[in-house]
């Protein structure tokens, strides 16, 4: 659905009032922000601050991508295994899984999966502790890849000019209740929502869940790869700017004042609460969004255009 | 959607296989029954056995009726309230929220509680805990009825004949979404579902919720009102039994080979690990059920014949 963009801006943020006529200069420049170091907060009783970062969900954060040293080894093994051509979505939730964006699933959901996704918005773990999960992500097939697939375990996916992109293991195959999986979805089966037209009417009958090996990191060749962060690397820069609280704002559209504002008033708080080192997280979603969005490319130069005269 | 019938059977359960031929005789007498007493399980290590009753979920069981000595107050300041006169269905919902039957349900459902079974099958409780909940209990009213009911914050709910039959207090009004209802409640939209067709599509667009007050016990004076243990009724019952294990068998069908079977092979586990009074509750479901099922009094009739052969 959505691969991610990432920005950061140590203190992307106004300290004064916002000019409605010039978006562009939303924020002054670093130095005159205020960096006082409160050790008690003017609202807020001080007790105690946690600056830990939280735990993925699941406790571990899930990388699918395949150590270098294997990469040749895999690539042989899927040149003998049946083959499943990614859809220009499936390739984003691939890059989705492969990150861990999506911890603790290990790949495409299995049945049981699916099923808690749907009737439960989550996932029960073995530990018998809960995790959000309220979109399935699935990958379709039709009956005639599941014929080509018959007895294997494994199977090789691979993008649009017929390139591996990862083995799926221990394979499961099951019905594709497209009307359910619509209706508990969206609370509606009404034609018109745009991913359902895209992604699910025309699908196959069939969805594979399975464990997933990504060959290699995803990107996309569009110029935009290098603010595409994976969790990892967004931790360990969490970690060397020494944040000590991240807030993060995620969005579909250019930056406007009223974000701005939200932002400002977030920091704030932070500031207040006795946090002395907030970090933003601007976090715009790339990938599948919707038809008449501001494209991509042009929300990230105003993003960056913004960031750079903020530093 | 269901009141609950209930019937108690020690052990009608067969000891040998059951003749086709002869539903009425599916049980031999009690005295034919085993009851050696096992210390150890043939199968299962005997480690520890659970014999206290499960707790109702949420940890108290949710009793809705009011006391005796508040009957007449209450019932005099019914008179002074909106009335909103119940369905047939929306009685049985009261039956089952007076009992016990929906704990930790202090009525009918508020929106926070509706949402949360809409999307999550349960409802989280201020200790954070977690129970099923998979089924909205909520209450329609139309727009008239809203209109009506203006600023009060406590309506009298009335039944056919407009006698009170219960009070909801601290009332919240919402939106009744019917398509989102059916969706996440079904997974389908389709028309013909018979509860929808009952309950939903001609039901008003509006919903409220609030804590209930139960004037008497509910009676359907049908001739099946002694089969109709509440929650608390049917824990003392078995604590009178003695009962080490209680195993229930819900039904909507008289009682045939392959129930029988079930239960038959139920009881012989719970022995075999080391249980020396498991006791049946056999639970068939009245209230609203298919439109084609048996009707509720034949299969009492059959159930109680059943019974009274077995012991």
């Amino acid at each position: 659905m959505a691969t991610m963009s990432t920005l950061f801006a140590k203190t992307p943020l106004p300290s004064r009032s916002l000019s409605k006529s010039n978006i562009s200069h939303f924020a002054p420049p670093l130095t005159s922000l205020s960096f006082k170091q409160k050790t008690t907060a003017p609202h807020f009783k001080l007790r105690s601050i946690r600056a830990g970062l939280i735990e993925p969900d699941g406790g571990k954060l899930t990388e699918l991508i395949v150590d270098k040293s294997l990469r040749d080894v895999r690539k042989r093994e899927a040149a003998t295994l049946p083959r499943i051509r990614l859809t220009k979505i499936d390739l984003q939730w691939v890059h989705v899984l492969s990150e861990g964006w999506a911890s603790p699933l290990s790949g495409f959901m299995r049945e049981s999966e699916f099923l808690q996704t749907l009737h439960f918005n989550s996932l029960r773990l073995d530990d018998g502790s809960v995790v959000n999960m309220s979109v399935p992500i699935v990958l379709a097939i039709d009956d005639e890849q599941k014929r080509r697939i018959g007895e294997s375990t494994r199977v090789a996916l691979v993008d649009s000019d017929d390139n591996v992109v990862a083995i799926l293991n221990d394979i499961e195959i099951y019905k594709h209740p497209k009307e359910e999986r619509i209706a508990r979805t969206w609370g509606t089966t009404a034609p018109g929502l745009p991913y359902v037209d895209q992604a699910i009417t025309y699908a196959g009958n069939w969805l594979i869940g399975g464990d997933l090996e990504v060959l290699e990191p995803i990107k996309y060749h569009d110029g935009l790869d290098r603010f595409r962060l994976s969790p990892a690397q967004l931790r360990d820069e969490f970690s060397k700017r020494n944040a000590d609280a991240v807030f993060a704002f995620q969005l579909r559209n250019p930056v406007h004042n009223g974000h701005a504002l939200l932002m400002t008033d977030t920091r704030r708080r932070l500031l207040e609460m006795g946090y002395q080192n907030p970090i933003l997280l601007l976090h715009p979603l790339g990938g599948y969004t919707k038809a008449d969005d501001v494209p991509l490319s042009w929300r990230m130069k105003q993003h960056e255009k913004v960031l750079r005269l903020t530093f």
